[in-house]
Formats: structure tokens, sequence, C-alpha cells
């Protein structure tokens, strides 16, 4: 039987609010089970490119990662939000390692392909390293990985964290019994975006056709469903959408598959 | 016989010039021995500080890290700095690894005492992990330390890069034959601090004792020097001072022994 692992993701309103963050951090903690975070950017990112007067390149509405935004998520995600969470958990016992993909070179992508848009210096994962990954966990460290990826080529890339996740426990899957986890602000998958009771508790792939068909999963809600189903379909064993109570499994929230 | 380890420790000058550092990265890349890389931080965390409008406090000339101070060299050091020279020497073939002491708790130390001055959150080691730093190695990764270690209650601390690479330097010299290089913008230790070519080639204890007294070592070097005859006196087989060619053997530069 394949060991458990739990691939949990952090958003960005937990990271933002101390309180919250240590609620989660101090359940995160307790997990008995191997155990991967990974975590965005928060508030934080645009807060010091105001402070550093550098505006946000929007094209059609979209993000663009510029070299100036490349060395502030750097700075912020690799470094202030990666290192004071390790630092917290390590004060929890849990013997935490904050990574990029370029450390240890566990998560190699290439720059997203100028189509329409030029996104700048954002990342689409081309391999997860699971065996660099695994090599970590028989050493009994919990890998904490911040929103960054690497070319091979020296070029550190902007990635986004639900689909580092997402393809972080894939490719865990071969050798583990992996769980994917999505904690953020809300309960779960709600069918009313204003009713945070609303929670759609199971989702499966026919109700899920039948949910978008039907418009009623909120627009934001779609790219993380979208990542946490090909996660099924990859060999993930279970997806869950909810709020940082979630890792107590009686908390309300919504549990994916297929 | 005890495999090799050298800990190479890069100055802030060296940092600071992107040619110089590709230079040194390239050369620190082809070591065939097990290697360590340790740095501060250049630059380019004052001149964030400055960009932030925070101004950096002195009492007696010595510098105080504040909470603001601490967020902005855990940004540059452990984020910008840390992780750029890890994409690239990943670049390079070298399987590097970025930490800070908080990183698979790999260095603890205590917040320095308040004697006349309150230093801040500046760190003085306790203890280096150099268990969890064979298993790194053991897996064929390149350790990378930033100047940042923690106290294992959740609190990072700023620490002297120098003392990190020494310390570090001593723990390893129980399993491994240690060789700790200082590598800077000078050829190594200069009888006359205007002329690169007064290289004093070879300092022993006693040599070491008589240059003190005669005053010919400049004074900023002398921390660099009592951190290298304490990790002599400690285990650590050889000591280096000298530029980023001192890699290379057959350049000139500073060897010093007891």
């Amino acid at each position: 039987m394949k060991a458990k692992l739990r691939v949990i993701k952090i958003g960005s309103n937990v990271i933002d609010d101390p309180k919250l963050l240590d609620t989660f951090l101090a359940d995160f903690a307790q997990i008995k089970e191997q155990k991967i975070l990974v975590h965005g950017g928060g508030k934080r990112a645009t807060l010091l490119s105001k402070q550093l007067g550098i505006q946000p390149q929007l094209v059609d509405g979209r993000r663009i990662t510029s070299s100036s935004d490349l060395e502030i998520v750097t700075m912020v995600y690799a470094g202030l939000i990666n290192k004071s969470i390790t630092a917290k958990l390590q004060s929890l016992g849990s013997n935490a390692m904050g990574l990029s993909g370029a450390d240890g070179n566990t998560i190699t992508a290439v720059k997203r392909p100028i189509d329409q848009i030029d996104f700048g210096w954002v990342g689409d994962i081309t391999a997860v390293n699971s065996k660099a990954i695994q090599g970590l966990l028989e050493q009994n460290i919990t890998p904490v990985f911040c929103a960054l990826t690497h070319d091979g080529k020296g070029q550190l890339l902007n990635t986004n964290a639900d689909t580092i996740a997402a393809e972080i426990a894939i490719a865990m899957s071969n050798n583990f019994d992996t769980e994917l986890i999505y904690c953020f602000e809300k309960n779960g998958v709600l069918s009313d975006i204003d009713d945070d009771n609303s929670v759609i508790t199971k989702i499966d792939t026919s109700r899920y056709s039948e949910l978008k068909q039907k418009n009623i999963i909120h627009e934001g809600m779609l790219p993380k469903l979208e990542n946490s189903f090909h996660a099924l379909n990859e060999g993930v064993s279970k997806v869950i959408v909810g709020s940082i109570s979630s890792l107590n499994d009686n908390n309300t929230h919504t549990t994916l598959s297929l």
C-alpha cells in the first residue's frame, strides 16, 4: 500500500491574515502523514510594487510579469513569505524547508510562449522532479514551495501556485496515495458566491459538467476546478476545496472525485 | 579517509558585480568535490532600504537590524540573491538548493543579548545541524546558504555570513576533510591595503600574532581572520582568503594554518 501524502495549497487571503495563517500553520504542523505546502504571494507583492512605484502591466486585464515584477515576487514569495512560514513551522515542530522550483531542480518550466499576449516571465510547468522531492520527504523534511519555478537555463519564472500544487500532487501520485487540498477564504465551492453556506459538498465529473453548463460556479473558481479534475485524471486520489479548517475532515468543504 | 568538502563564502562585491558573479559561479560549478556556498547581501539590501525610505539605524557606528530591516534582508538575501544564484548554478549543472538556517532547521541562533547595544534581530549561532546538511550532500545537493538563521521559536535572525561559513565548516569537519574559502574583491590578506600585490601568502598562528602586534593587517580584515583561526582550531583542515580565482590553487591568495 502506498504511503499517504497531502499536498496543501494556501490562498492569498490566508497568507495576508496573520491570525488565520497562524491557525492554519498550527493545524498543518499537526498532520501526521507526509505533507507538502504550496503558497503564492498575497497582497504583499502588490504592496511592495506600489512602494517602489512600479505600475503593474496589464494586457487585456491580465497581469504581466516584467523583470521588475519578477524581482519583486522573488523577494516576496521566496524570501519574506516563504522564510516566515518556514521559521514558524519549525517552531511548531514541523521540519519545513522552503523551496522554489530552482532549488534542487524540483520544478522546471518554460516561459509561456508569446501568442496574442507576452506574459513576460511567467512559467508553464514542464516537469516536477518527484525523485528529488521524495528524497527530501525521506529525510523527514516538509517541503514548502513558493510560486516560482525555473527554466534550467538560469531564469526564474513566476508560476501559478494552484497549478504548482496540482502538478506536484500528480507527480508524487506514482509513489504516494496523494490528496490535493486547496485552502482558501471560502468554505468550498459555492453555488451562490455571496452565501458562504451554499457549499456544494460533492462534485464528480458529470456534476461538474452540469454545474458548468448552468453557469452555477463562479468564473474565478473554474481554473481551480480544472486543475483539480486534471489532477484526479492523472492519478491523485482525492481533491478537497475548502477553508483552512478543511484539514479537519469533519468540517464542511467540497470533495471532488471522478 | 574523510571525503573532501569545500565551504566557500563570497563577499558582497562579488555579488554586486554580475560579471564577477558569473565568473565565480562558473568556477564554483566546476568543483568536483562536495561543496557549500555561503553569501551575504551586498548593496542590494541597502538600495531597497533607500527605495522604501527606511533609514539604517546606527548605534556607535554599528548597524542595527530593526523589524523593517529584517524584512528587507529576508527579501533580498533569501529571495532575490539566493534564488538568482540557485537558478544560475542549476543552469551550470550544479544541483544547488538555496537555504536559510530555518530551512531544514540547518542553523539555529539566539538573538544577540542586549549589553551596551541592542542590535535588534541579529543572531549569534548556537548550532549547525551537520546531519541535515550531510543528508542534503548525500542526495547530490549543493547547499547555498544566505545570511539568515532562526531561533527555533519562529524568529528569523540576520547573521554574519563569514561566521556562518566558519561555523558550517567546523560542524562538517567531523565527517569531512573541510576547507574554508573566503572569496572577496582582494587577492588575499594584504600587508598594504592599497597595494593588491602585497598579498601575505602564508599566515600561521605565530605570524598572525606578529602581524596583529605590528598593526600590519587592516582592521576590517581582523574579524575574518579571527573566524579563520577559530575554524582551524576547531578542526577545519585549511582556510584560504583570496579573490574569486582562489578556487584555482595556482593563483595568489593567503593560506592560513595553525
